[in-house]
């Protein structure tokens, strides 16, 4: 039980206040803040291992909001609910009235009368997926001062158009543990954050945006490349400079994916939209322009398409650090010959990192379940002390 | 904890025998019954708001099979399950093999072999929903006699073509703490259940009948107001009546909004198809006659439009005793200028209003959930007195 | 307790080891696996109507992956789930990223990270069903080593193309206690799986195959009949005769359904697909040929015609031992002048040994709560005592 002594101690020295708050982007989190969320998901993680029951709601909702395809982050969702004591409801749009020129407030109150969390994927539209979270956020601030609601639930930000916050923590988690444990190793490392071609069209920019913003707060080397075009929204890359800044790491943005790739220690190579098609996405989304979304699609495609070879080789792999960086990725990549015929990655590479991929991902429902945990509970700390005291067996 | 000691102490006066018996129509129950599941809402919903655990069930499914979409309802019903400790299951129609020319009677047992609760919202055909659920009892009762249960699910009535007991109840509750806390305040008091306009056609009538068949009984003055050809079915009329009779209260109808809002101490200004256009929906349903449905619709907008003047205006606030009646809505409503153009109520009315509307909303889940406990437990105040005995919390 | 006492005692004495195994074929299990599956299945049951919790995960979930419409499957899936403890949450590839050349392997690990059961029905393509499951078993085989999963999820066949064991486990719980409750009555019993017609066609062959791979193994005589054409996999056909030879039974095919029924104990007439066929849908359905698929219904569908006299009639029952045969189906069957015109069972003996059938059905949560139990606890036996000694009411 040591590393669980450590991070509980760990945690208890941090300084942070993430109690009826929600986690919607990285960067409103202080760093003590980030630091508390990544130990509690490493520690629950841990817990869950040791077969120790984590169960610290006897009853309570997390609901669910997917606007988009979603099995990965719905899973993660629910196992973190799950491991909590929380059961999950799906607010599907299709099967409510909501449709029919409902409230976003209305919405947010009638569906939290006994939820704890809500969760909210919302990734379709540039300059929405945000706007919304905050309106559901603002709703239950009322709701709660109104006393319509016993308490007041938390939003956690599942993706939208500017961040993907457990995605990026998963991915920092995996990070600090690859690299031997602790955060501090991974100052100075040079990570590649670089677009990779790939047969589809319309990715979300949150990945690359949230990578940029969590990884320049630890003194990291951020490089992100991208073929003209293929810009992210201006504002991420100020706070990615800033952060960049205070943490005396670097960011660098360059349109070439080998000097991403030239002596870094992580490469994270993935497709996403250009900001502007992205935007005019939006607008014809918004008007239901299904002629000009196809003309849309296959101008990007065939724009797409010029850049078939900024693809993960084995040949580009060998520009990074001792030939040896660590791949990364948000899965499902697009694996050429295998998920499609040209893609991000080439087999080879994709499967010599896959269990490093898979192990990436397995940090998310964690991540997720310290995020619930933090904004329920005023001392998460003392939680999470007296579960390890408990010591109740998940499997009896 | 006063108004919870009050609260059990009342519950324990009372005289009810809910214990197997489904929840269908309020007019099924006996005044003490009604009473019974009120104060056991109240006080689980303060329970819940004092972080107590209600957790009475270790484990067991509610089942859900809702047959028109819903958001409020569903998540109510969810709430409810999850509060007391049930895990809901959704009957979904379409993913399963009952359009095969399954039997009721074999559905109904096939999932119930560990169901404590099936809810049921059927509010589509006039002359089916109420039918259906009494057939659904009966299977359960022919299932548990025949061993083929292990013990007899209660179903309860999340909405029929004939009384919505989940939403009159909410309302119950949400008048009597409204009006001071005492069910005796509302001796006298007018509530004005009108008809009021609505851009959309075909909404149950199940809110108005299960309005006018449960506040009759505490002595109001129920007036029902709509156009002509908007009447409700005559049973639930002649319910009202009896009930009006015995409580010494008084139930008129009436052709005028403006009459109906004079004076009156409450306001449900609320849309619902005419009775015999119900009737011909539903055999055009049966016949799936979709021409025939796209008819009746236009004819009925068309009819719906002549009575636009029914809306819920400042001006015929101030009609009400001293301008200040209570404003109620089951919810969504259709809002003018917010969710439609024209429609149930002004704008400025439904948002002096909102909030109460959204503490109104925020019984169901705790009626739901009395309701669920009455069916399920032989001596339900008991097992109340010992969640509050053991006053485990909620969250640890 | 007597009977409770007794079933523990009997698991206890049984040899089986079936911890971090799948239940994919009851062919296989050993004997003793098959035993304890079934006793733990009943005490299962018991320890519910007596109303003491079976819950022994204090957390985990239970995925379920669907991919052909199910209702009581389903249900039994949640149900087992739920008794242990487990939540379900459900797989829906239409709701996911599957479609998108997603490996197997990365899907069955992403689903996994805390989960403990995987429930799959996969009964739509011959030589897929099974080919599936095993792939998802092995991925998760994978993910365990590799450390990508903290536990390894067990995963139990909720139909495949080839056996359909928690039907026919289901089945035979009902036949051992219809007769008299030991296994050793049913030696000698001749029961007839013999198809009959159904005016649908496409049924999978697992519950013809997994009846006649498991009542063979109780020395039994099992007589499979059926109309030329309609014959099952080969492979299955051999294991039956390896199972009656070993047990001392008897397996035999005929082309008669007079036969088969003549001096039965027991008929299961149920209509199946023939294989030929089954295999030309699957060629068809892989190739998306929507005007082949509905070519190869209309001559299946015409073929099955020529056999409407495959009907279990009050006649053909008057054959079976004393007329007096228990009926038995996996439901929904199709009952003539009920579910359809023509079809395998006339009305009146299916409402004859209605009740019957639904108890039949009623094993199914608790054979699938034996199967998760023991793929998830080293000794099964123990913790059934446990929950036994500790007597926590389901309902408190």
């Amino acid at each position: 039980m040591n590393s669980i002594n450590q991070l509980i101690s760990d945690i208890k020295k941090l300084d942070f206040s993430m109690f009826q708050k929600d986690f919607l982007l990285t960067w409103e989190k202080s760093d003590q803040e980030i630091l508390a969320t990544l130990y509690m998901a490493q520690l629950l993680k841990e817990l869950h291992g040791k077969n120790i029951s984590c169960k610290v709601f006897e009853s309570g909702l997390a609901v669910s909001q997917f606007r988009d395809n979603s099995t990965r982050t719905r899973f993660s969702f629910t196992s973190a609910a799950n491991l909590l004591g929380l059961a999950v409801q799906d607010l599907d749009e299709g099967k409510s009235q909501i449709a029919h020129g409902e409230t976003v407030r209305e919405t947010s109150n009638m569906i939290s009368f006994l939820a704890d969390v809500i969760g909210i994927r919302d990734d379709m539209y540039l300059g929405a997926g945000h706007t919304y979270m905050q309106e559901v956020g603002r709703s239950l601030d009322d709701g709660f001062k109104e006393g319509v609601l016993n308490q007041r639930p938390g939003v956690v930000n599942l993706q939208c158009d500017i961040d993907h916050p457990t995605q990026s923590m998963s991915d920092l988690l995996h990070l600090k543990n690859f690299f031997g444990g602790d955060l501090k190793n991974l100052k100075g490392k040079k990570i590649a954050m670089t677009w990779a071609y790939s047969p589809s069209y319309g990715k979300p920019l949150s990945v690359p945006q949230g990578i940029i913003g969590l990884m320049t707060r630890f003194g990291m080397n951020v490089t992100l490349a991208h073929p003209e075009g293929y810009s992210l929204i201006p504002d991420t890359l100020e706070v990615a400079k800033k952060n960049a800044k205070a943490s005396g790491g670097n960011f660098t943005v360059t349109g070439s994916m080998d000097e991403a790739f030239k002596d870094a220690d992580i490469v994270y190579p993935k497709s996403w939209a250009p900001y502007h098609v992205m935007q005019q996405r939006t607008q014809l989304l918004q008007k239901k322009d299904n002629d000009g979304l196809k003309d849309l699609e296959k101008q990007c495609l065939a724009n797409n398409a010029k850049f078939k070879n900024w693809e993960c080789t084995e040949e580009k792999m060998k520009l990074t650090k001792g030939g040896k960086a660590l791949y990364m990725h948000c899965l499902p990549a697009d694996i050429s010959g295998v998920s499609c015929k040209e893609g991000e990655v080439a087999a080879s590479v994709f499967e010599r990192y896959r269990a490093d991929t898979y192990r990436e991902a397995g940090y998310k429902p964690f991540i997720i379940a310290a995020m619930m945990l933090s904004m329920r509970f005023k001392n998460s700390a003392e939680v999470l002390e007296k579960i390890i005291k408990e010591n109740k067996k998940r499997l009896s």
